[in-house]
C-alpha cells in the first residue's frame, strides 16, 4: 500500500524557501558533497555527502508519484516536461494548463485533494507517493492522509520565507519521534504521522 | 573561557512557547521518561528519557550562569529566588526590580547585551553561559556573543506562538553541522556559530 510522504527541506526557522520562492538556501546540500546521484533528467546528477546520497538513492527508486499544486507547477514551467525524478506527477488545479495537457508524465486533478491523493497512490503502486509544497502537505495533512513528514533540516536561518507547515486547521499535530539520519549540512528527519481519534 | 549558548525547545514550526508564553506543548520530554534528574530546586527532579537525561545531567554541570531579560525573569516570578538550573543568573533590564534587588542568585544589568554577556561569563568562569530566551538569543546574535545554538526539537507543529528566531537584523545566519543527540520524543542538535569576516 502507498504511503503519501511530505519531503522538503527546511531551515531552521522553518522555511522551504525565500520570500520570491528561490530554495538555494536549503537547498545546498544537494550539491555539498561528493558523491554522485543521477536524476532522471539527462546530465543532471545531485553531488551529495554520502549519507544523504545514500538517502537520495533510496528516496528515487522509493518514489512511485509526486503531488503538486498548480503554483509549484507553474513556478518550475513543468520541469520541461518531466520532473527529475522520473516519475508522474499529480497536480491539483481549478483548470488544467492547455500546453501540458497531453503529456503522459502530468495528471491534472480538478476534483479535490482526496482525488489527487487516491490518484497518486494508484499510479505509486506499492512505492511512495512524494508531497513537496507547503499548500499540498497542508491539504493532506488536514485530509488526514499523510503518513510521514519527511524533513532535511538545513542549519541556516532565514528570518524570513514559505514556511514548510502554515494556515493548518487544527493545531497542535503531534508527530512521532523521527528516525534520523546526520549528513553534513543538513540532517534528515522522518516523522511518522499519527492521527488522534 | 566560557561559551555562550542558547538552549530552548523547539517546535518543527520554530516555536518555543505557545501564544500565551506556555511552554507545555515543546517540555513534554523532561517529563516524558523514567531516568531521574535532580535539579537545583529541592524536590524537583526531571523524568526523563535516558539519552536526554545524560544531556541534561551534563547541562545542569556544565552550566555556570544563565543570561535572560526582564520579561521572562517576571513571567517566571524570580524562579521564587533561586533557578532550578542553580546557577546565578544575569537579567538585562532598564531598571531592576525593586523586590529582587538583594538576591546574590540574581545580576541585574541596564547597560547593554555586551555588558551583560561579560558579567555572565564573568561569573561562568570556565563553564558555560546559557541563553534561554528568544530575546536574549536575537541580542546575543546580533552582538556576535553567541557560540553555539542548541535546540531540543520536538516533533510537534504548534501553528502559532513565541519564535526561536525573529526579528533578526541580519539574515540568513549559517550555523555548522549539528551534534545530534537522538532521544523520545525530542532531538537534541547543537550547532556551533561562526560569524563571517
Amino acid at each position: 500500500m502507498s504511503k503519501v510522504i511530505a519531503d522538503m527541506s527546511m531551515s531552521l526557522d522553518g522555511f522551504v524557501a525565500r520570500p520570491d520562492d528561490s530554495i538555494e538556501p536549503v537547498a545546498g546540500w544537494f550539491f555539498g558533497g561528493d558523491v554522485e546521484v543521477p536524476t532522471a533528467t539527462p546530465g543532471f546528477s545531485f553531488q551529495a555527502p554520502a549519507p544523504s546520497a545514500d538517502m537520495l538513492r533510496d528516496a528515487l527508486s522509493g518514489v512511485g508519484a509526486l503531488l503538486t499544486g498548480r503554483r509549484n507547477f507553474d513556478l518550475a514551467k513543468g520541469w520541461g516536461g518531466q520532473h527529475p525524478m522520473g516519475v508522474p506527477v499529480v497536480v491539483l488545479t481549478h483548470e488544467p494548463p492547455s500546453e501540458w495537457r497531453d503529456n503522459k508524465n502530468f495528471v491534472f486533478v480538478t476534483d479535490g485533494i482526496k482525488s489527487a491523493v487516491a490518484q497518486a497512490k494508484a499510479i505509486a503502486g506499492d512505492k511512495i507517493v512524494g508531497v513537496a509544497t507547503p499548500d499540498m502537505v497542508r491539504q493532506c495533512l488536514e485530509a488526514r492522509l499523510l503518513d510521514a513528514v519527511h524533513i532535511n533540516l538545513v542549519p541556516v536561518v532565514l528570518g524570513q520565507g514559505v514556511p514548510y507547515f502554515a494556515n493548518l486547521a487544527e493545531t497542535p499535530i503531534t508527530l512521532e519521534t523521527p528516525e534520523v539520519i546526520e549528513s553534513q549540512g543538513v540532517t534528515h528527519l522522518t516523522y511518522q504521522v499519527t492521527y488522534p481519534n
